[in-house]
């Protein structure tokens, strides 16, 4: 089904919206040339709107020439300015020019997932805001490059051979030491040393889940914790987290709605970031984490704190964790080296009860049994000599003063009727376009002028609103961001006054609308 | 369910060999202290014995003071050495200290298994046959150190940022090129990076199978492949791998009896190691090959071929793969670096018809985003400046030489009664003792002299042959494969005489048996 959401609420006739956003879909390659699109009989009634409103963005859609109806066959995507010629798609059976139909032996539907798509997305050369990682080129290489050769000095070749599924034992009792400075001691039996992540959420939902058990996610959620149980068919149940936008809105998980998920459904896990929530950057007050574990505790549901961006609080000071708020022992926390040092090494880890840990570490040798022993050596070394520490403090200040710049930008070049989050920390800022725009449109032109972000699309379990968007900030240097800011203000407000004109010819008349 | 497995046609007592299992268990771990153990009555009736059968092993274990029975509650492991002292295992709810029953909460039930006793099995000092994984001793660690070092050189904090799910471009191109170099090419679009054979494996299983589904695995097979298809609830048909050992005999996968298990399932993935088979150390002759690939396109269903010993020929020469041999395109390879050169390392290859690919790469990325750069780099450097190909022909001649040491240790120390493959490369001996005989048994006495295997049980996905063991060889010197098995020989014949006493006594009326 295609991610399409109209909003009718909006002064942006249904008929524009469905086209821009079809039009979007092709652009970002949701869409491709030779794909079928549905009848609009059939999209309509999906839609819940009336047909000629399909048959008009359709039409308006055939004559830019984006679109092509074959009789008999239906309405497919054309090739890229007709470079390409179109040929409707061969015959399944001839694929791979083997004697297998591979898609009738994999397990189950699978498009291509947000987070292809999300990663995929970046174009070469532009001011990107895509993603949301650290920056390389303030990489502490040299130190990096010491710890490994102090690692192949000291530990000779034995760090290339096989090691324990629970991880490197240097490793392990480096982060429990930094546990102890942090005020969030853990015992050993309590660790479980991962590949990152994405790999952690991927070992809970093998421990934890079967096909039909339901989770709670955020909604919006980080786009890899969607991917994951949407592959295990797992119900995902959308729990709103609240931009703070709004007046008197608490920021964060919306505990109310919480409660009603829990109460309605058997949930297996809470899956939930409450410091400086990927995609929306905001944090969870103390008073919400505390009515959130108490809710957890009466439900008997295990909460997964994904803790991977809590230690880059930039102005304003760090809040308790849910682990360190727990007296009940459910919380399960994932934590990487990703954010805050290497992504390129994969390397992160659980802290959870033994009896998780022990499950887990059985899942993991099972999957892949155990995490890369040169990286974990090297991390180990880099954060016993405190060079981990430094590097944090040091990323802290250079994020702080882009997130200034982000939040300053915004409120200078944006129109009135664009909000955004104001977070204190993080890697994000998320941005609420006016109702009816598509951010996806939006990016067509923007990347034209060469600014790529994250539509807002991506992050959505269901019912993806189209005017949101990500600005994954901290890849970007200080001056690209006041311009690329402005350049996405001015596009915003050109493609707003195109819709005022278009909407004051339909008020006269001047349009045939449905 | 214990993993016992009696022999009825054995000259050694059923109660014997009951009591020698179960003994067996304790001490390898498979049962701890404060375990309970079946009732007699019921265990009688899972194996299809005597109670009384049953009740006399018990009994001498008891006298033993390996187990203890506990009015009301059942029969209980001791303590090890009355050094701890037994305690009855601890109400449930009270685990972790916390208000939630995680038991209650993980995916189905799950014993430890058999990967993890096998990797946790070693003891530390001795001479070491349980593992078929490569010598470190033999690592060309200086040569590796500069491979590192150069890719920091050229590519700068670039390495540590992250990177494409389908791997790192210049480790494809390395291996590809190497792919051409050994005639059997293949295309960019045929090419996924993995976290290793392991991982392979569990992407595999996400991207095919789903509960209930069947899959054909050898017997004996991987033991981490085992874990896998139990872990995924997948239906496991086991199919034998014949030793070779009786006259007329074709070594290999049974194809026979792979065409009846095709012929009565619909069969999701056969998964096989043709050459060089772990445990077996036996290699499909081509014929065999070639039958396998046509029952295969006969009933559609696609062969995960497991390449990663077939490198390791030493005598003999090489045969065709049977990616080499497949006309049909379903052959899906999967291979590492574990074997010929670092399995610290973790990272794999998996080779297959392209849309095969594209969904492993979708499974890939949300399984872990993807593997480690510098672990990928660091490998692409060795291999593209024919360091990798230096180290297998290096590595081929020394596991050649220990393989002919094992060979001959066995046939001069060796009981008649006792049977070995003969590989003609890879890692692995597979040996059966006398029926009766069951290995975990003599690991006890020969673990006392300091040499250590793998018991064959651990092989199985069903019905354990537990009068077989796995000798890896691979990590062993030679003067230490001599005197290791001189001591096993050595054990096993003063087990035989021992048992021989028995025997004489029960049939001379000595002993009360049922």
């Amino acid at each position: 089904m295609l991610p399409l959401q109209l909003q009718p609420e909006s002064h942006v006739p249904l008929y524009v919206q469905l086209r821009d956003q079809l039009r979007a879909l092709v652009h970002t390659g949701d869409l491709r040339p030779g794909d079928r699109i549905p009848a609009s009989r059939e999209l309509a009634s999906q839609l819940g709107i009336h047909r000629t409103t399909v048959a008009n963005a359709y039409a308006e859609l055939e004559s830019e020439g984006l679109i092509h109806g074959h009789v008999g066959r239906g309405t497919f995507v054309r090739a890229a300015n007709g470079t390409r010629k179109f040929t409707p798609p061969p015959p399944p059976a001839a694929e791979d020019g083997g004697s297998v139909r591979w898609e009738s032996l994999f397990a189950g539907e699978r498009g291509e997932g947000n987070l292809q798509r999300l990663t995929r997305s970046s174009s070469p050369g532009a001011i990107s805001f895509v993603m949301a990682r650290p920056d390389q080129k303030h990489f502490p290489l040299d130190e990096f490059r010491t710890c490994v050769n102090t690692v192949f000095a000291r530990e000779g070749a034995r760090i290339l051979q096989m090691g324990p599924s629970d991880g490197y034992p240097p490793l392990r009792e480096a982060l429990l030491e930094m546990f102890r400075t942090e005020g969030a001691p853990a015992a050993p039996e309590n660790l479980l040393i991962t590949g990152g992540g994405q790999q952690s959420l991927d070992l809970l939902s093998k421990a934890f889940l079967r096909p039909g058990d339901a989770v709670v996610l955020e909604d919006p959620a980080y786009t890899g914790a969607i991917s994951i149980f949407n592959d295990g068919r797992v119900r995902c149940l959308s729990v709103p987290v609240r931009s703070g936008l709004d007046e008197n809105e608490t920021p964060g998980l919306d505990v109310g709605s919480l409660e009603a998920a829990l109460s309605a459904n058997r949930v297996k896990l809470i899956i939930l970031t409450p410091d400086f929530h990927n995609p929306t950057g905001t944090s969870m007050p103390v008073e919400s984490r505390r009515r959130l574990l108490d809710l957890a505790v009466r439900h008997q549901a295990p909460v997964v704190e994904d803790h991977v961006y809590a230690r880059l609080h930039g102005r304003g000071g760090e809040l308790p964790s849910l682990r360190q708020l727990d007296r009940a022992n459910l919380v399960i926390q994932i934590d990487s080296f990703s954010k805050v040092a290497f992504p390129g090494l994969r390397i992160g880890w659980i802290v959870a009860p033994p009896s998780v840990i022990e499950r887990l570490r059985a899942v993991k040798q099972a999957t892949d049994l155990h995490s890369d022993q040169l990286a974990q050596a090297a991390l180990a070394e880099f954060t016993r000599r405190g060079a981990l520490t430094r590097h944090i403090a040091r990323m802290r200040r250079v994020y702080a003063d882009r997130l200034t710049v982000v939040q300053d930008s915004l409120a200078r070049f944006m129109p009135r009727e664009t909000r955004w989050t104001s977070p204190t920390g993080g890697m994000c800022v998320w941005v609420e376009l006016p109702a009816g725009f598509d951010a996806s449109e939006l990016l067509i032109h923007v990347r034209e002028r060469g600014v790529d972000f994250a539509p807002g699309r991506y992050f959505y379990c269901q019912n993806p609103q189209p005017n949101t968007l990500r600005l994954g900030f901290s890849g970007v240097e200080e001056p690209q961001i006041r311009r690329a800011i402005a350049t996405l203000a001015d596009v915003l407000k050109s493609e707003m006054r195109k819709r005022q004109r278009v909407s004051r010819r339909v008020e006269t008349g001047r349009v045939a609308l449905v």
